[in-house]
């Protein structure tokens, strides 16, 4: 029988907005009410929960500071009948070191009964939170109603492996106090294998140091980082009893005295979890701005067709209006895929051809042009053209423009600056082409939302006669295979070759990604899906000749 | 008399291209021979100089890090008669940890003598060090031909002042092994503050410690970050006896048998300083990325007038290609302005209006548009259409185009995304407004090379009839001096109010900065000539609500 620890613990995990401290410690409460309600003897909130995951250059304002003290105050004052672990920043009282710690804060009995700081500071891809906090040097456990509780936040627990990227393991060192259990505070990001690696490293934890543990993780989106949620709950052999929802919040109570068979996860396909993670990234992007409405292009291609249907998802359908902008080289089959589509999906298009405006530009530009010839500057003419229309509407009507380009386009800068890739939001920018195929046949695995001639016709951008993507790119299964193993895998040209790639397409693909590094420093932020995204997570210089 | 060493030594402060190993093995190489030539025993490179700094996530490949150690094993070849000091990241050869150290090999008889780590990893503004390296433990001198020395690196150096970023100071381990002399390998950026500070910041530790520093900085720019260089020497009483010249390679040598008088640095002003570097930044975004040619729009503001002068400055007039863009909204006089311009500074300009392809897309768009009420869509529309001929002419002719928004606009969002506010580069996006009528006034010290009429008129971006800045913005001597107590010195609104300033005015001017943070990311590079510019300095994120 389960029996390790003789108290009821809920879990709550919340949604914050960043820097909302009123909005916030409301929400925090509320969850304390609610656990006091369900008898809980303790609450366990996700890491800065007062301020919201990632404050980011907030952290810098002493102001802000302040706010997360008073917020922590006020929180206190709803604890005389029931313990509370809340996630806020403190300042440091030694002059040497950086000035925060991100801690985790004991209230109980209206007071602050402790407070433990983190010791691990991921400082890599989406991180930087050496950038804002000193590492804790103390690890003493905390002791609620006789329970003593191994308290550690987010990275604290991850320092496992043949090649640890820290130097000191806070587990170690807090499991010889004699735990009776493991808390953790988390705000640890979606992508899609995410899950899994949780899981598994919990149930590895718990089974080393044969304690049960509670991992509480944050949800809701921000900007590009999604938090999916998933907490849960582990026995001392590591097995998982209890998860909560992702991409949701819940606050859930768990009762100590009852044995809880292991949990049996279904596997969830990867596809399913970046599409569902998508439409809730957009969602959340658009009520934390307080926008309703969204605007996309409709090209009649498959990344359009995709980032329609889970805007309509995200959405709803009444909330997407899709605009098609023809050009002479558009194909028939585009036009009316495109419209297909929004019948399919329920939603208003208008259609606004770009022929005009661009002979109009060219006629103007022609006294000027070095040659006549059309060129790389006659395709991107039109691509700019249509994000100008775009553009517009979403001015005129406070829509936001949706972003349609996918991970591999982004990657070899295949896309117009200022055209293509203008966006509020890049839906689909972490997402392989190969990929997009998968999104669109996971959205049709029902009905068919998406047109099939959508999903079997050869790719095209559609911007000078006849041509298709495989004309200047490898077929995108090679491409996306290649582009994996260099962004995701950080392999160098060399590794990638050994793997059995073509020498001189690894040379030409990696010197494509290099080059365009200036395109994606000017793009909208990226929905992060993969554990290597485009953006904040992979810094890059734009002038320099690695691989050139 | 000074004879703190009975060597001669040499400072290399060179320039390097980020990834470009066999560029920047050749230049090392070719001091050293210089160095032997001139009879030196040490000399001495910049931090990272083997593969260029910041190398940011370059750090993260394997076959990076080994072209690097292939580039000391090559340059070690050359030491035979000589020592030299140069940086490059050493893999840790211990498990936990990250899995690199940022070092200065000391390279002496052919082979690698001695290896020092940095100890104090700067993570905050730009700096990343604590993404990429585990920092030093061990502190010893290494020794030279019998001199002791303590060798640092950047950061090192200054952990001083009442509250310190870390909780140890190399200095004062290293100053208790009786060394002769500080040598410190440096890629510390430029701020129009910096080389001040540095001086003061050398003096003093000197002066503390009571030994002589060689103290050896690159140079070059790396897209935002400009490198000044301005190596100097120090005797143990902290005189300043040598400096090398700001924003240029240069290889000195030191007679140290010489007693040198203390330096007397002439004070520059900040504005020249600016200049220098926004000259110097932009040269070397052009030459770096292999690119001879700018474009840019001119408005007949002072804006685009002061980035033309300094494009003239940095690439020659002969490379400067002007457009005027007028619209029925632009004055006589800024389009005569302009011109005026033009011939003073002896550039080419074309003239393209865009009041036909504005009308005309108007047209095409009014069906769509839910109110015909002239608007902010409108007035986009016409900085996108200058945006869209601009990007044409720049593809067509391969120019790179100058984006020539200053910081208070960037600030408070008053431009348009993809409109004016494109470009492969942003020269004055770390200017505050007040500061552009200083560069103005500064590079027309001469002569009138910029028309006094730009300076003296009301600034205007002539979107509406009759349009000027004040109409919607503070006078910009009062909302520069807002914005910099906000975005340089981190002030909250409550303290910003304290000093003085209306409380309604502060509230709007901070709120206008948090809402445009979306576009910020969407800007183009902004050389970096403050102690915080927008970019990689400055993250905050996108979706919040402090201070809304």
């Amino acid at each position: 029988m389960l029996v390790f620890y003789s108290v009821k613990i809920s879990l709550a995990q919340q949604n914050y907005i960043i820097g909302d401290f009123e909005h916030n410690t409301k929400k925090i409460i509320s969850a304390i009410h609610q656990a006091i309600a369900e008898e809980s003897q303790l609450v366990v909130f996700p890491e800065l929960s007062v301020c919201g995951y990632p404050p980011r250059d907030f952290l810098n304002f002493d102001d802000f500071i302040t706010q997360c003290q008073s917020a922590i105050a006020q929180i206190a004052l709803h604890t005389h009948s029931i313990g509370v672990i809340v996630g806020a920043p403190t300042i440091n009282p030694q002059a040497p070191g950086k000035d925060l710690f991100n801690s985790a804060y004991y209230l109980y009995e209206g007071a602050i009964k402790a407070i433990v700081h983190k010791t691990l500071l991921p400082t890599y891809d989406v991180f930087d939170e050496v950038r804002y906090f000193e590492r804790s040097t103390e690890h003493t456990l905390i002791v609620h109603q006789g329970k003593r509780i191994a308290l550690t936040i987010c990275e604290d627990i991850w320092n496992t492996g043949h090649n640890p990227l820290y130097t000191i393991t806070p587990l170690d060192i807090l499991s010889k106090q004699d735990p009776d259990l493991i808390i953790n505070i988390s705000a640890s990001p979606f992508d899609y294998q995410q899950d899994q690696k949780r899981r598994e490293l919990i149930s590895f934890i718990c089974k080393t140091y044969q304690l049960p543990m509670i991992y509480c993780n944050t949800t809701g989106a921000q900007t590009e980082l999604i938090f999916d949620g998933g907490s849960v709950v582990s026995d001392h052999n590591g097995h998982i009893i209890h998860q909560l929802p992702f991409f949701k919040e819940s606050v859930y109570t768990i009762d100590t005295e009852i044995t809880y068979p292991e949990l049996k996860t279904p596997h969830i396909q990867p596809i399913q979890l970046i599409h569902d993670a998508l439409v809730y990234g957009m969602r959340e992007y658009f009520d934390k701005l307080n926008f309703k409405n969204a605007i996309l292009g409709l090209s009649g291609g498959i990344d359009s067709a995709v980032v329609a249907a889970l805007a309509c998802k995200a959405l709803g359908a009444e909330h997407v209006l899709a605009v098609l902008l023809p050009s002479t080289f558009s194909s028939d089959h585009s036009i009316d895929d495109a419209i297909d589509l929004c019948k399919r999906l329920n939603i208003t298009h208008h259609t606004i051809p770009i022929q005009d405006v661009y002979q109009l530009s060219l006629n103007q530009l022609l006294p000027y042009f070095n040659n006549p010839v059309f060129g790389l500057a006659e395709e991107n003419l039109q691509a700019r053209i249509r994000a100008l229309f775009l553009m517009a509407l979403s001015n005129k009507h406070g829509h936001i423009l949706l972003n349609t380009s996918n991970k591999s386009e982004a990657a070899v800068g295949y896309g117009t600056l200022y055209g293509d890739m203008c966006g509020g939001l890049s839906v689909i920018g972490d997402v392989y082409k190969t990929q997009v195929y998968e999104l669109a046949q996971y959205i049709n695995r029902d009905t068919e939302i998406i047109p099939r001639h959508i999903l079997t016709k050869a790719p095209s951008a559609e911007l000078r006669p006849n041509q298709k993507d495989s004309d200047s790119l490898p077929e995108y299964a090679l491409l996306d295979n290649i582009l994996f193993h260099y962004i995701e895998d950080c392999k160098g040209p060399d590794e990638i070759k050994k793997l059995g790639f073509d020498a001189e397409v690894v040379d030409r693909i990696l010197r494509m990604v290099n080059r365009n590094e200036y395109k994606r420093h000017q793009t909208p932020p990226i929905l992060r899906v993969s554990k290597k995204a485009f953006g904040s997570g992979r810094r890059m210089p734009i002038v320099g000749k690695y691989l050139d």
